[in-house]
C-alpha cells in the first residue's frame, strides 16, 4: 500500500527518494497515478522546462551537465529527466552515457532521473509531462528534459517543453540531418557544441542559412539564436543560459508561455480521455464484441467503419 | 462528385485507373472512404498478403520485383504496395528506387502502388489495410507490402500481413540491427539477399543462432526458415515462393490465418472507433471546453485525470 499524501509531501520538501519513487510510479503507470497527479496539481506551474535534443555524439549529456552547473551557480534547484522512448518490441532502455551527471549526484538541489517510456499507448503523451509534474512540485526552478536519439518520439518529447534546444556538432552533416528529422521547426535555440573542432563555423553558417529559408517572421517573432559551445570545458554555457532566459522572457511577454502550456495540457487531457474510452471499449463490451465484429469484417460481411460505428454506439448510449 | 459504386465495380474488373483512384482516396483520407470500404467489403478476403521489411540496401525493391515475376509465372494476379510512413514534420515521401518495378509496368495482371501514409492519427493502422482491401477486391491473389526503411512504423506495417518476410544482406551487421529493431520477432521467413557476396553464410549462421536464442518452440510451432537469394539474378526466388506457400499452408492448418486476420481487423476497428470518439470530443464539446480544462490544469486547479473525466463524462451522457 503506497501512502500517496506522505510521498507527495516528502517530494515537496525535496526529498530525493520520494521524488524518485513518484517518478517510478509514473514510469510503471501505477494505479496510484491518478491520486498522485491530483495531489501534485496545486503545487505545479513553477518550473521552467527546457527540452534538449540532437543526434548521438553531439554531446547532449555533457551539455546537460554543464547547464546544470550553470543554473546551480545561479542558485537554482534543477531537475534532469533523461527520456528514452525505447522500442515497443525489446522493451529495453538504451540510456546514453550518464557518467557526466555524476558530478551532480551528491548535490541535494539537483534531481536526476532516467526514464524509459516504453511503447504503451499514451506513453509519450503521458509519461514525460507527468514526471515533469513531480519535479515541478519538488520545487525545481528549471527542468532539463534530455532525449536519447533524434527519432520522431524523441523530437516530440523535446518539443513538449517551454523552450526547446537543438544541439548539433561540426562535421556530422547535422544540418541536413536536422532538416530531415524535422527538428529545425522545433528549435527555439540552437547550440553548436564541440565548437573547438574544425567546421563549427560552417555548421553554424549552414544552420543559419537553413533557418533563414523558413517562412518570413514578423517583427515580434522569435528568431532562434545559434550559440557555440565547448560543453566539456564549460565554454559558451553561460551564453546558452542567457539565451534561454531571453526566450523565457519573450514567451512571457507574448503570452506564449501560457499558450504552450495550455496546448500541452490539452494534449495530455485528450490522451488520457482517449485511453479511458479505449479501456471502456475493452471493459464494457468485452473483447468478445470486438472479436465478433472483427470476424464479420474478415468475412466481408461488415466494413471496418460499420463495425466501429457499432462499438461507439454501444459505448455512448450506456 | 465521386461515383463510388462505379469506381468499385471498375476496380473489381481489374481496371488499373480505378484501383489507383481508390488507393488515392485512402491515401488522402477522403470523405468517401466510408462508402468505398462498405462497397469493397463483400469482395475482400481472397488475397494472401506478404509484408517485406529490411534495412536500406538489402535489395527490398529488387526482391519484391523478383517475387512479382515468380508469382506471375504461376499465373497469379499480384499487387504491390510500397508504403512510406514519412515524417509528420516534413510531410514528404522519400520513396526508394522503384525503377526495378518498371519491368512489370505494362503487365495488366500486376498492380503497383507507392503510398505515403503521412503522420495523421490512425494513419498507420488505417491506410495500409485499407489499400490492401482495394487490391484484394481488385482480384489480386497475392499482395506484397514493401516498406521503406526499418523504423518502428515500417515494422508495424510489415507485421500487418499474413506472412512477414525480413530481408538481410551480408556484411551490414544486419543481425544485430535486426535484433535492435525488433524485427526478429516479426519474421515468418528470413531472406539473406546478395548471397553471392562474402559473408552470406556468416549472416545466415548468425541469424540462425539468434533465432535459436528465442523461446523454445513446440512441436507444431512454425520455425522461420532462412532462404538465400540473389534477387537481381532471380536466384533463390522460387525457393522464397515455396517457403511462403508453406507458411501459408501452416497458417491455414493451424487456424492462424483466421486469427491473424481477425486481430488485424480488430485493431483497425478500434483505431477507427477511437478516431471517431476523438472527433466527437472535438466536435461536440468544441475546442472551448478542452481549452478551458487545459487552462485549469495549467493553473493547478485540476489534474489531467480529473479533466479527462469531465471530457469523457460529457461525451458518454450525450
Amino acid at each position: 500500500m503506497i501512502d500517496v499524501p506522505t510521498l507527495v509531501e516528502q517530494a515537496r520538501q525535496g526529498r530525493p527518494r520520494a521524488v524518485a519513487r513518484l517518478i517510478s510510479l509514473v514510469e510503471n503507470a501505477a494505479p496510484e497515478l491518478r491520486e498522485v497527479m491530483a495531489a501534485l496539481a496545486p503545487h505545479t506551474g513553477h518550473a521552467y522546462t527546457v527540452g534538449l535534443t540532437g543526434s548521438p555524439g553531439v554531446g547532449k549529456s555533457t551539455s546537460t551537465s554543464a547547464l546544470v552547473s550553470a543554473y546551480r551557480r545561479l542558485g537554482k534547484r534543477v531537475g534532469v529527466l533523461a527520456v528514452d522512448p525505447s522500442s515497443p518490441f525489446s522493451g529495453g532502455a538504451l540510456l546514453g552515457d550518464r557518467v557526466r551527471m555524476q558530478d551532480h549526484a551528491t548535490d541535494p538541489e539537483v534531481f536526476i532521473r532516467s526514464m524509459a517510456t516504453r511503447g504503451h499507448l499514451g506513453g509519450l503523451s503521458w509519461a514525460a509531462p507527468q514526471a515533469l509534474r513531480v519535479l515541478d512540485a519538488a520545487g525545481c526552478d528549471v527542468i532539463l528534459v534530455e532525449t536519447v536519439g533524434v527519432g520522431q518520439s524523441e523530437v516530440e518529447i523535446a518539443a513538449q517543453a517551454d523552450t526547446t534546444v537543438v544541439l548539433l556538432a561540426p562535421g556530422m552533416g547535422d544540418g541536413i540531418q536536422a532538416a530531415k528529422a524535422g527538428i529545425l521547426e522545433i528549435g527555439d535555440l540552437f547550440v553548436v557544441n564541440k565548437a573547438d573542432r574544425d567546421g563549427a563555423d560552417a555548421t553554424a553558417r549552414e544552420l543559419n542559412h537553413m533557418l533563414g529559408l523558413g517562412e518570413a517572421r514578423g517583427a515580434g517573432d522569435w528568431r532562434p539564436p545559434i550559440v557555440k559551445t565547448v560543453a566539456a570545458r564549460g565554454e559558451g554555457v553561460d551564453e546558452v543560459v542567457e539565451a534561454l532566459e531571453k526566450h523565457r522572457a519573450w514567451l512571457d511577454e507574448h503570452g506564449e508561455l501560457a499558450v504552450r502550456r495550455a496546448r500541452r495540457a490539452a494534449e495530455e487531457i485528450e490522451a488520457i480521455a482517449l485511453a479511458a474510452l479505449r479501456a471502456r471499449i475493452g471493459d464494457l463490451h468485452g473483447d468478445r464484441q470486438l472479436a465478433a465484429l472483427a470476424e464479420r469484417v474478415v468475412a466481408g460481411e461488415l466494413d471496418p467503419y460499420g463495425a466501429a460505428d457499432r462499438l461507439v454506439a454501444g459505448l455512448t448510449t450506456l
